[in-house]
């Protein structure tokens, strides 16, 4: 029984496995602030060494932004991609961290032993399961379960702006039989779940000027514009009492759910009362007439991720700002189609505005939502593997985030892509003391070992 | 005629005065930063022996915060109290001086002469021409033209908390027949103009809290309300479409203007489209009906001054904020009664407030409007005075700003003030590069030269 060998070998090097874990961790490879960029090339080097240590022939490659890391290693059996991304968010506020981001530690918590730092669950943590399932079977059978690409993103938490020429550029070497993804999570924290939905994105952000420099509010308040009135109104008036956006065809393109899909996800026993209630909150927000499973994962939304203007430090000023700014950003469902919607958005913000303020768009992010090829054969021998590992029957679910590169996958390279992870609802990520539970590493690996067992 | 001799006198010590103003700019008295109290102590020291140069009993008064300047000289005739303030605004960003800020110089430019540096018109230079014209006047007569007490404060760019139990526990020293301050400026920065209403100021900030931790709008989004949403619809709902302020009983106490004053403001041929033109606007956007020299003088106001919440640096950060916050602030006019507005307020953000959301407000600053009492007799002798000087008829106006120290002179002491000086639009007050003319210097000496004489 090979596989029980590679996972009693996965168990027994779990120390070290944490070990490497933690050196990739303490590089700061925040990609979304230039100051960080050698620590993201940093983090490309570490990945390029780690696989090269396993016998695969891997570089970094550069890009415009930051490098991506490609490796390959032949092998019998299909032939795999398998995506991560090295760089993390942002860690401000940094005063709400109970450590430092970037020096990550093994904590015990009454739910058992976490790894705290930036980056533990999202990506980092996740990404190094599949590598270290790959360690663990190559030392115990000296090959590979099968022919494996590995392709590592350093710009994946802004925005990913070489992501699709590099695709583009690189679509015969990167092509392959099925992509797999270790980016998302456990169903409410504890049931295996095989994405089978991911959420498009659109980001704009929105600077809008009314006088031609800051004023003092004695002298001019009442006569003179001021831009956050403005842009208060326009993003205040972003949803409607029912909870509907009400940007014009915001709707265009956004399936009912099937009812052979609603019904599979009742089943699932989604606990609505405690995904809300776990971050303070009781009343689902969304639209009415949706549950919070459906509000997540099939329906579209519009959020303001950041608003700023004016004197915001302590204390009171006075002032009648000249500009105001807001980041909104759109989760897309079915066949929204997020240049057009970008449009729709731009349009709808400047027939709001008055004769005297004018607004710049600077458009960021957008791809389209994805629904995965589930008649594939290896969506079903992954769910079953999942299943044995985790001793609970494995689900195919939606994701309410937005995972890009699995379109770009189907539309650049024709490749399919299965979606699994081991994150859990409480991990924090993109927030201070962001953490991924030793478990979710311990089980994540065996995990992937099972999973590569299963379809090679 | 000794008034004449007095004036010649101010002309000719005009390099003397010049210099001494130097001196005072020097010290960096920014009250609102503890680092700099030595220096506003320094400001203190030297105003108090500037005084005592003039035979004036000047001593320093401590408070909690930084110390009070009070002086007293005996003279014939009505006791009048001048007050001005020593302490000036943070010179933040100091990038955007041409010059060190604390390094003050005699400048050359296409408008004439001008005293560059912090502190040049507000309010150093604006409270030396009144010293100064004591100084003159004492030179040439021997004696003050008046009884004078001097009354300088070191807290008023930084809310002024030591004023209003200062002037409680010093009620009867200070008590004068009518009180003189030098905090103003010249009608579009041509004509002399005696306040005769301030605005009042309220302040308050907001913080909303929804999800107890910021979350991942891709995990959360559209099931867990944003504060942000909730903020700009509220804040964004400040105005109605006719620029009317929407709090319930806003406009209790608001008084329309009589049609004398409405004259009066009408005759002054106020340049609406030049105030508006020179800060790149051109639409008033104050209440309908009104002119934007009401929508300054007579009309409330309600302002956003700053507003945050989520990620506001660099590129996108998809989350969905736990708070968000905003200070808004009101000017208050005729009756409005700043305590029961703030109550007003309060409760309008709290009946908007959906479930999951709570407010915790900061209320910051509270004063009412002040009326002066134009019938008092040295109102009109002033202006009479003052058209003389500046060769074009005196203005009796409104000014949109707040000078609460004028509401407490009434309220605590029973005095009137009259409110004049002689700074300009363009002197970028609380802005980098203030300045204040030499013209502003030299003819307020000689105005309040001529002041004295016609209300003594």
């Amino acid at each position: 029984m090979s596989l029980d060998a590679t996972l009693l070998r996965i168990d027994s090097d779990l120390p070290a496995a944490l070990d490497r874990l933690m050196e990739l961790l303490r590089l700061q490879s925040i990609s979304t602030d230039p100051a960080f960029a050698a620590q993201c090339d940093a983090a490309a080097d570490w990945l390029v060494a780690d696989l090269q240590s396993l016998g695969i022939a891997a570089e970094k490659r550069t890009t415009p932004g930051h490098p991506m890391v490609v490796g390959h290693v032949e092998g019998d059996g299909p032939h795999v991609l398998f995506y991560g991304h090295y760089d993390v968010q942002p860690v401000d506020p940094l005063h709400l961290w109970d450590r430092d981001p970037f020096d990550p530690a093994i904590e015990e918590t009454d739910k058992g032993r976490v790894i705290r730092g930036r980056g533990a669950s999202d990506d980092k943590g996740q990404l190094m399961t599949f590598v270290e399932a790959c360690r663990a079977w190559k030392a115990e059978h000296g090959e590979m379960p099968c022919r494996i690409t590995f392709f590592f993103e350093g710009e994946e938490e802004s925005g990913s702006p070489s992501l699709v020429p590099f695709l583009e550029e690189n679509a015969e070497e990167l092509k392959a039989d099925l992509a797999l993804i270790c980016d998302t999570g456990l169903f409410q924290s504890t049931t295996p779940s095989i994405i089978t939905r991911l959420r498009g994105m659109l980001q704009e952000e929105i600077v809008l000027t009314g006088p031609d420099k800051d004023l003092h509010s004695g002298m001019y308040g009442g006569a003179a514009i001021n831009p956050i009135r403005v842009l208060a109104r326009i993003v205040g008036g972003l949803h409607g009492p029912d909870g509907r956006v009400q940007v014009p065809h915001f709707y265009d393109g956004v399936p009912e759910l099937s009812e052979d899909i609603a019904e599979q996800w009742q089943a699932l026993g989604f606990d609505h009362r405690g995904f809300l209630g776990d971050v303070g909150l009781s009343i689902p927000a969304g639209e009415e007439g949706y549950s919070p499973l459906e509000m997540i994962w099939s329906r579209p939304t519009a959020e303001v991720n950041g608003i700023t203007g004016g004197y915001t430090g302590d204390g009171f000023k006075t002032v009648l700002p000249s500009k105001a700014s807001a980041k909104v950003s759109f989760r897309l469902v079915g066949d929204q189609d997020p240049h057009a919607l970008r449009e729709h958005f731009r349009d709808w913000v400047r027939a709001q505005l008055p004769g005297d303020v004018t607004a710049e768009f600077s458009g960021i992010g957008a791809s389209p939502a994805s629904e995965m090829a589930t008649d594939h054969p290896a969506f079903e021998a992954a769910r079953r593997a999942l299943s044995e590992e985790w001793g609970v029957e494995a689900a195919f679910g939606g994701c309410g985030g937005s995972i890009p590169v699995a379109g770009y996958f189907k539309s650049i390279l024709g490749m399919d892509t299965m979606l699994v992870g081991w994150a859990k609802d409480d991990d924090q990520i993109h927030s201070p003391n962001e953490k991924y539970d030793v478990e979710s590493f311990h089980k994540g690996i065996r995990s992937w070992a099972r999973v590569l067992d299963a379809i090679r």
